[in-house]
């Protein structure tokens, strides 16, 4: 069996966490097993990079930037090496030039292109753990490219996807994928199983535990993945094609607080202007999602959007710059809300769930002032301050 | 016209060295010529990688040790590249995968085979800086090699070499080459020139200046040297096949404290004793450097040595390990001795120098308890506690 395991950057924070990690990869590979691991850079060793960077060069060419963040990943590696001969395992460490990890050019936010699958299986042949620096890849000028955020668990996917691993193992601080967040609902569990579509829905709607690209990569190559915690030895969630229980009717509830809501007053009524408004959003690299049109009237109407809160002033930016192409009246917009979802497979077949979740809101006051849905998905936009109250009452009505 | 310029760790140490930096190759650059940058790690980036590396594992492999220390490089020369592109100048930072630099496999102290000059060559065409990451190499699988200590030098040197450069310009903490450690000798003075034979004694002999690995590379592939500093704008020291100046008849004085006496009293006189001694000690990579042997009485002889302070325990270790093959009375060591030698082309010429330098040190009274000489060099062994005395005298004898 080949097994591909991830570990972010605080289980390889120090010492300790890094000898920790050599003791759960070894178990793995005493089992006669072949472990592929995969590692982001140690503790908050990217963010200082970061720091040092924008203290030389706040616009510093991505370039240059990706070179610079490379080499967190690989001091990771080297060390695990290490750790892993002095325990007497054999061991080596890779970076994305000596797998090859192919991608495109896109420096800060490159996408996989190939992966070459002989050096790896060289190694693992003569009983070798091999790790492998997660978040980066090179371009085809032999540049350095990273991934993003949350970049080392694509890395993971795929990694397993073309060594056709078994399993691929998100290692992360918490057990599993909970029904909520349980920092803010106690009574939340930990669910033994979830469909990709239902993580993918999850991880997009802001539960941290994997990163989205990560679940369409799994959900595109069938990678069976695990989230499971470094920490405590415990049953995590697998994430598959299709569970094999009955699903859920609501699988989880999400909250989002980055989010901001952008109300664009009195455009005129006529096609095209949603049109051009989004499209020069997406031109700017801007990620739009619950959208609202209110009915005309008098000749205009209004469009109300949400836009990750990070990205509210670029947005606002870009609709300054060109709002003499859509003539709208004003342009409101509110960085104090969020967005809450439910999330399960099972909506697709049960009706009123939705009604269920705003019944739940309104016994306890919460104002919606937006609704968006998917098939598996309800989001609905509230006030920031409401969200923990909001989560609770949702999780209580789908999981008590 | 092409220059390579290389630039240490101290001088890249921080934000406002990296400018300065970025400052002294942005003038070249504007002269119309084009700029190859070669940077070591950041300041103490090299000493803390390796700390980390023991806390883990005292006895890392080194392939893994060389894929952790290679980072430091690679931080610095994205670094200058953002600081240069913060100016405006076009530029762009290489690690030994991008240039490629290809090295022998000896990790922790590789030597370079061949360096291709296609990438550095095109973006040089393009009118960017280009910086390169020094100490640095790959090896025919791809791992990451370094050169060991000093190597950002030779990176430097082999580079000037790769890529036919009219300079190779090394930027130190001194202004140049001296006759004499300034801090020990007050009155030395910078050299204007200097040959790479004398260079080679000098840094062999401790002159911390120049790798004597980079001036030996400097002599085989013609690459004229300039040794000059980071922190102050004056002429350099150059290094060239024959000085162009009437050759002086010494050119420096230099101090290696790291030196150690051991002497193997009472082995048989016999032929082939030397040959197995020097041999095995050959083979554990210790550097025995002046050997006196004693005229044979009784049978038996007395053969001296010195090795660097440290690798005494081991070279006593080795000894100790084989005395049965070599039959000694007894060996005795003494570290508290050093080598002080003075280097000049025009001693082949100019015969007396050797006995001006006795006469010097007697006049101050510094016992002389070995000597060893080459064409362009005399050495001699003295108790440590008398090195400065005994530097202050000879610099005066031939400098005054």
């Amino acid at each position: 069996m080949l097994v591909v395991k991830k570990f972010g950057g605080s289980s390889v924070a120090d010492k300790e966490r890094i000898f920790n990690v050599a003791n759960i990869v070894t178990e793995e590979y005493r089992k006669g097993n072949d472990v592929v691991v995969v590692l982001s850079a140690m503790g908050k060793t990217t963010n200082n990079l970061i720091a040092m960077a924008e203290d030389i060069n706040p616009k510093a060419p991505k370039r240059e930037m990706d070179m610079l963040l490379a080499t967190g990943e690989q001091v990771s590696v080297a060390l695990l090496a290490m750790a892993l001969h002095s325990m007497g395992i054999p061991s080596i460490s890779l970076n994305a030039f000596q797998v090859a990890m192919h991608t495109t050019s896109t420096y800060s936010n490159a996408k996989f292109k190939r992966i070459d699958s002989e050096r790896i299986m060289n190694e693992l042949d003569q009983r070798k753990i091999v790790i492998v620096t997660g978040f980066q890849g090179i371009n085809k000028n032999d540049d350095l490219t990273t991934l993003g955020r949350g970049g080392s668990d694509t890395t993971a996917v795929a990694l397993a996807a073309a060594l056709h691993a078994d399993e691929c193992e998100i290692y992360t601080d918490v057990e599993g994928v909970y029904t909520a967040d349980p920092r803010v609902v106690p009574d939340s569990r930990k669910l033994k199983e979830i469909t990709y579509d239902e993580m993918l829905e999850l991880a997009t709607l802001g539960a941290k535990v994997l990163h989205n690209r990560s679940v369409e990569l799994a959900k595109k190559f069938g990678v069976q993945l695990v989230v499971r915690s470094s920490l405590v030895e415990a049953e995590g969630t697998v994430v598959l094609e299709e569970a094999k229980m009955e699903s859920m009717l609501v699988s989880g509830v999400a909250v989002d607080k980055n989010a901001a809501r952008i109300a664009i007053v009195g455009v005129k009524d006529e096609p095209g202007v949603a049109f051009k408004i989004f499209n020069m959003l997406a031109k700017a690299n801007i990620n739009v999602d619950i959208i609202l049109q209110g009915i005309g009237r008098d000749g205009t109407k209004d469009i109300s959007f949400t836009v990750p809160e990070d990205q509210l002033d670029d947005a606002l930016a870009v609709l300054d710059e060109n709002k003499g192409r859509f003539d709208a009246q004003k342009i409101e917009h509110d960085a104090g809300v969020a967005k809450l979802s439910i999330v399960g497979a099972g909506m697709q077949t049960h009706p009123g769930v939705a009604a269920g979740m705003f019944e739940a809101l309104y016994n306890v006051g919460v104002n919606i002032r937006m609704i968006g849905t998917s098939e598996i998905r309800v989001t609905i936009l509230i006030n920031e301050d409401d969200c923990d109250k909001a989560m609770r009452a949702v999780h209580a009505k789908f999981f008590s």
